[in-house]
């Protein structure tokens, strides 16, 4: 089953779609070659809007949660695809340490670790999960969603190695975001760490991810002759805001105009008649905490009491102090007349699957991830690899296909951000304010 | 549906997949360690014999011809197996040839080729079948098994290329495996082909595969701490024979002996009853030409004029005069009473399906690959890179798995064996005899 795009597709992105079919071989030969320059994340995931006239991530997870709601068919995509990421990084590997978040009683993300764990030992490794809960004594068994059991055990340090009792692996799997800051036990370890620790949130930011993704996506516009907007947001952030102090009140709200009149714009010169709107973003902010729907200045100018106590606090209890307003891109997919955005998962470089979550409660103009909120992931039936080009634009391989090829784009901006965060990290000043 | 061992499993054969799934982790990593100091090849198929108290490869194809026996959900692992091999082998890659046999009217070959050609346009390529047929005038078009449309073109040579009317290809992906010669129009080009045009059958030779894969059975056996027989068939070979001319007799007749003599040794060794028996086949023999069962030094001193005229030719037409006598490999596994013999398919690194021949009329001492023979392929039905370790040793993805465990066994020792053809082929000398 694949979701209904209740617009017409007549716009701008049918014509993306058909020219993404027809320009394949140039496309995969680009990522090919991007590729041999930058090293790809082990993982990812990215969060797609589809309006019909405009198919755009709007964020990129490289601590990915929802691997457990992939198709299971598509299991051995996965499993060779972390083979081949780990021929690339760490051969010589046999024991892996999977250090997930610190969530006990998200039955669902306990599931996504265990097809994490499954994933890895269809790799052939020796798997255990090392877990960072500071109050974890000794060994929890935990039962996932699905009934599965995993041994949550506590991390050890060893000199620069880290472990768990009786158990020292040659590399780490972090799938936890870091939130909270790079914990020390996990800082200056001999072992390789993927993604390295500078990819989490403590470090990333939103906006120098979006920064980065321009340049990708007005190099593949280039490429294949298209206009960059249809596949990228605009943008803009503000550095310091204080939502329960009202400070930066006026940063917001000028950010807000400067991306909303971009967007106007661009809906008048492609005839668009539906109503310009931003999210507005804490920068490291993730688990869809801190994100508002904005849809005139007003709406920053006026912010009651509830929304920013909502705004002011997110995962971890990370005050937010940077904000990322970006332009909103409608979801016009719909399931049973439910709202769906769809989620594409990569392993190494390939797309390995990816689900839409289906939202009855949400409307085309709100984030879809959002704590607390029920959704249903709806697996894609195909993969993302396989399009049928003497089929429609919009037929369901070819779909997903083009999905597969934006996320990709996310993907490739994630590599040259996650490059530039390592050599930020290696520079000298950067190792004093570390030490 | 998996096939039915018929024999007890409490020979050799279920110590070694529990000992093969014991020890997965410290045998993926020795291929992955393998895979870095050897290229692996573009793809393989791997005829196993599984008698219950032995495993082993007995044929290693380098251009495989059945990818349309594969279970067609596995498509989409011979896609991103396609993409992570071209990306180490050409990323600048846009268009593929792909060079096939010079059959037109077997159709399920020409369904092969049709695969074949959807994994490389899955993979993102243009793709355009170039034709060796010597008397092939302009593009024909046949239909395959499955009523699929393939046009077959004229190779064409400009300079030190070769392509199809007005296609410049990038590489030129062959499977054809050229028992008559490495064609001129092929030789010298300054496109990557692969195989490498040494791997065709015209310099290859089975008992130099075998001779490598002694080696690779023996490191293995090591690591694992087996007895390498259990994997590998004993052969001997003899250089001069002529079987019309009843020449070379006394050599193959002292050759069978010695190897069922080794048969034998190991038989008493394991307590196993059968009569032991080897296979003798044309050295660079193919399509199951030039093979027959041989149980006693008699069965060679009397050969029939039919037997005789049998053996003395293979594909295309080659005389054979070196064969291998290979010990028979008893197949213990059957469908619905019909003798069934497992065959891997691999894709760079990776185990991308495989199938059964299923064979009525033939005994299970017998080659069930030969000319004309019927037989019904049955897909694999579970991927062989996951097995269920807490299952038991016989079900199917682990039976599955052992089976990938050992065609990547003979797929490592046809890089090593394709290596040394290479290095051969650059010697000084063999450049003067080439020229």
């Amino acid at each position: 089953m694949v979701p209904h795009l209740t617009t017409s597709l007549t716009g701008p992105l049918q014509e993306l779609e058909r020219i993404v079919l027809d320009q394949r071989p140039e496309i995969e030969r680009w990522f090919r070659t991007q590729w041999l320059e930058h090293e790809v994340p082990f993982y990812a995931s990215v969060d797609l809007r589809n309006s019909g006239f405009k198919l755009a991530p709007v964020d990129t997870n490289l601590f990915p949660g929802g691997f457990n709601n992939l198709n299971p068919e598509f299991l051995p995509l996965c499993v060779h695809a972390a083979m081949s990421a780990v021929q690339r990084i760490c051969p010589d590997t046999r024991r892996f340490l999977l250090v997930p978040e610190n969530h006990t009683r998200n039955l669902n993300y306990l599931q996504n670790v265990a097809v994490l764990r499954r994933i890895l030992e269809g790799a052939g490794f020796e798997v255990r999960i090392g877990s960072l809960i500071p109050e974890l004594a000794g060994p929890m068994e935990v039962e996932t969603s699905a009934g599965e059991k995993l041994l949550l055990e506590p991390l050890q340090r060893r000199g620069n190695r880290v472990g768990v009792e009786g158990f020292d692996p040659c590399a780490i799997l972090n799938n936890n975001d870091l939130s909270a800051g790079i914990p020390a036990i996990l800082r200056g370890i001999e072992q390789p760490v993927v993604p390295p620790l500078v990819a989490g949130w403590s470090t990333r930011r939103k906006s120098h991810h979006f920064h980065v993704y321009d340049r990708v996506a007005e190099d593949f516009a280039k490429l294949i002759g298209i206009d960059p907007w249809v596949i990228n947001p605009a943008f803009s952030q503000c550095g310091k805001v204080n939502f329960s102090e009202k400070e930066g009140e006026d940063c917001l709200a000028a950010n807000v105009e400067f991306v909303l009149n971009e967007v106007r714009e661009k809906y008048a010169q492609y005839n668009i008649t539906e109503q310009p709107f931003c999210i507005v973003k804490a920068d490291a902010g993730t688990y869809g905490m801190g994100i508002m729907t904005v849809k005139s200045v007003d709406d920053v100018r006026n912010l009651n009491r509830k929304t920013r106590n909502k705004m002011s606090v997110i995962k971890e209890g990370q005050p937010v102090h940077e904000v990322i307003i970006q332009e909103g891109v409608y979801t016009f997919e719909s399931v049973d007349g439910a709202v769906a955005e769809p989620v594409v998962y990569m392993m190494d470089h390939f797309v390995v699957g990816g689900f839409y979550r289906v939202h009855t409660e949400r409307g085309v103009d709100e984030n879809l991830n959002s704590p607390g909120a029920k959704f249903a992931p709806l697996a894609f039936e195909t993969n993302c690899h396989t399009p049928d080009c003497a089929g429609k634009p919009g037929d369901p391989p070819n779909r997903f296909y083009t999905y597969g090829v934006v996320a990709r784009l996310a993907n490739l901006a994630a590599a040259l951000e996650v490059e530039e965060l390592v050599e930020r990290d290696a520079a000298p000043e950067a190792r004093a304010a570390n030490a």
